[in-house]
């Protein structure tokens, strides 16, 4: 892992370098023209589509269904909802001129979708029998950053965004819980091998127009928290902005109750910032668009490699052949431990003769291991499972390791120097969160006692989680 | 039929109208709130992820990654080209303000996107070895347009936007050649059941920046013409002004060759333009959402709806139950006709006496045929492939109908009329296109008489499609 060093920065000695060294070398992205903006590359999209893939099926199990809204929205419709426009208005993107004339509206990018789906809730919500009302889309959002961040904070991201309709309050909050745990916290834990903390936004937290935000919150490598999805009750409040109403049974009209929830390319950073390591990146088998890489060490083993290939790409396995042997071959092997492609066969004449291949498992100690080629497919399925489960097991520890359980605010911001800090809210309070704010900490989220989620701010004996973030 | 022949227009008295009308009654799309976007509904949304995905299956089979490039362009990056920003100025929607304040360089919505694309090829084009480099994307697009109608003319639209550099003009015109047949005609006839006529544009209706585009074009209802997809050269016109170079096998630098292709949600209007009747839309098995419906007549039939539900299920089959039986059974079954779901099975306590359900075939003359319940599923999936072949034939057919062969303009003209006219490209030339403009007809494309793609459009003996068009 030597040579791969010299290209990237450490995690020790500079984490968000580190981060940005990854993304350049394992071509994962790259800066777009505009400000802000990204262009996510093969690579990186490959993994954001497998991500998605699992997200989308998912998504579809709870009954949404998909459906595409305009990326322009009247700005009148932002004004709508007060707090909405107030937590949304510095961000925005207008379009003021159009088919070569000033527009008589300006028009916003879209910075999330609440306003102009409100608009059509209203219209196809009619009776009790339209609810509950599932959508969901997957789209391209515009928020004006400060200081934008490649995957985490970009002017433009790709994301998912679910809208839903309810008759009552119980059924929105049961229907937003079920995003957050069966399908945001199944498909991280699952799928991206990342273990999150889920819990309640603090009122400053929380997203504009929601009465709850619900979050689940990742743990970076360098100990600090990262949102990697939200999950809201909108209570009526667009309900109202927006009119959407229902014939009851009993034949009065009343207000919906709508809830939003979302999940972005974001999660790609948070995967990078919780499983990479000074080699690079490690991409956990099932989002990684190459699981295996067959490497020919020499002209004489492509034959070899690309069997093995052939047999590997059968079993159901990603598999990618390497046989650029007019290329140094360490340089080779640098790259695609760089690119965190969990298995790497080396295949040498060598080898060949002694009828076995070189295993090496990226996700864990990368030590090399002769294995029979008549064996090398069972053991590569299996090692890719078993790897999934190995990634998520080390992310949960680390995690574990690093929240430290405290009682005051100056044990906390001691603690979140170097990890997240667990603490009663009611030491905390809204002057707390003042106090943490100056010293760069945020409280990430509240959970009651046992873990589960609380109804409201105010219940007593509620748990902070307080960290930096990203 | 008689009962949704009400709420549509015929196909005879206002195509159009009529295809306004199945829109928005069958569910598949909405007008957006600011002029000419769309609001695409799930179930228009549902024929559209199964088309991609059908499309993109086709698209990574050639090699080309998916990839994902910025929604704004600065301005300045469209006018390095100059035929292309000639095109597309009059188009435009321009983001002036951002976060707040005025921005220095205004940023251009994505009308498609050479330019942004054209930067990146440059960078990470550098040797022979990097070609070619096929990338692909799924993106939205918005281009102001003055009379947009719904999935045919959007302001904004849905698409997938290839581009490719290459290292020589055979290589790059192969591989535009090869999306145009492999890809794009694969998808229309496999996929959607359209037949599509595929042809070389002329100068006047080549992409602005090509030397060459090639289009493919179907025949709707009506007799006209509506371009589906199209797949352009672009010769080394955006690698010189975005200097996409290489150094060639001998270290000289040479300029590559590009490629782009668009295929987008306008192909859902043609499914529709195509395949509807007075009855309303009729979906391919092969993108419906819903390719079988069972509809419980009664109560007491629900719970065996419900079987052939799970059976059909489970034979690979996209069902839908529905057991709104407190609904009128008249007004569900005229319904799901207007929705085009390819096979309705009726299930009602006498059909249950007898051990059978209704069959209704929407796809062909909508008889009902009873069919024993233990025959039901494996006739259902025969007849569901034959229907989609049964669409492609009767498409197939008109379309070949409704071409006239002719030698001269004033012939074109009148056969243009209801139909297509096909004559010699000699007899047409600059002045004959004039002609036909004024008679508001185009021509669509030109072949060779073999059917095959001219080289140029001064080669001899070639044969022109015109049309009026959508």
């Amino acid at each position: 892992m030597t040579a791969s060093r010299s290209v990237i920065a450490t995690q020790a000695a500079d984490f968000p370098r580190w981060f940005q060294d990854v993304i350049a070398k394992a071509e994962l992205a790259d800066n777009g023209p505009v400000r802000g903006t990204m262009v996510v590359r093969p690579y990186g999209y490959g993994i954001w589509e497998l991500l998605q893939e699992a997200m989308n099926r998912r998504i579809k199990a709870t009954g949404a269904q998909n459906a595409y809204f305009p990326l322009l929205i009247p700005e009148s419709y932002l004004q709508r909802e007060a707090d909405h426009v107030e937590g949304f208005s510095p961000e925005l993107a207008v379009v003021t001129h159009a088919g070569g004339k000033q527009l008589e509206e300006p028009a916003v990018v879209r910075p999330t979708s609440e306003t102009v789906i409100g608009e059509y809730l209203a219209k196809w919500v009619q009776s009790y029998r339209d609810l509950p009302l599932l959508l969901n889309q997957w789209a391209n959002v515009v928020r004006w950053e400060l200081r934008p961040r490649l995957f985490l904070r970009t002017t433009e991201f790709l994301w998912q965004e679910g809208h839903s309709a309810h008759a009552t309050a119980e059924d929105a909050r049961a229907f937003a819980t079920r995003i957050l745990y069966d399908v945001y916290r199944a498909t991280m834990v699952d799928v991206l091998a990342v273990p999150v903390v889920v819990g309640r936004k603090t009122r400053r937290e929380r997203f504009a127009g929601a009465i709850n935000t619900m979050t689940l919150e990742a743990m970076t490598g360098d100990g600090k928290a990262l949102q990697m999805g939200t999950s809201h009750e909108l209570g009526q409040n667009f309900a109202h902005a927006f009119d959407i109403t229902y014939l009851s049974r009993e034949g009065r009209r009343e207000l919906a109750w709508t809830t939003s929830w979302g999940s972005s390319t974001r999660m790609v950073g948070g995967l990078i910032m919780v499983h990479g390591d000074d080699a690079g990146l490690r991409v956990p088998p099932a989002v990684a668009p190459v699981q295996v890489v067959v490497l020919a060490v020499k002209e004489e083993a492509i034959e070899a490699a690309r069997r093995i290939g052939t047999e590997l790409e059968e079993a159901g396995v990603r598999v990618t052949v390497d046989d650029r042997t007019d290329q140094p071959f360490g340089r080779r092997a640098v790259n695609w431990e760089l690119k965190g492609v969990p298995i790497r066969i080396e295949v040498g004449p060598r080898d060949l003769d002694a009828g076995s291949a070189t295993v090496v498992r990226r996700l864990r100690d990368s030590a090399k291991t002769a294995v029979d080629l008549s064996a090398l497919t069972s053991t590569v399925v299996t090692a890719l499972e078993a790897d999934q489960a190995y990634l998520l097991d080390e992310a949960t520890r680390r995690q574990a390791d690093r929240i430290t359980t405290v009682a005051t605010i100056d044990e906390a911001i001691e603690a979140a120097a170097d990890g997240w800090a667990r603490l009663p809210y009611d030491v905390v309070g809204e002057e707390g969160e003042d106090r943490l704010g100056e010293a760069g900490i945020t409280v990430r989220c509240l959970q009651r006692a046992d873990g589960s989620l609380p109804l409201s701010d105010d219940e007593p004996g509620l748990v902070a989680f307080v960290a930096r973030s990203y």
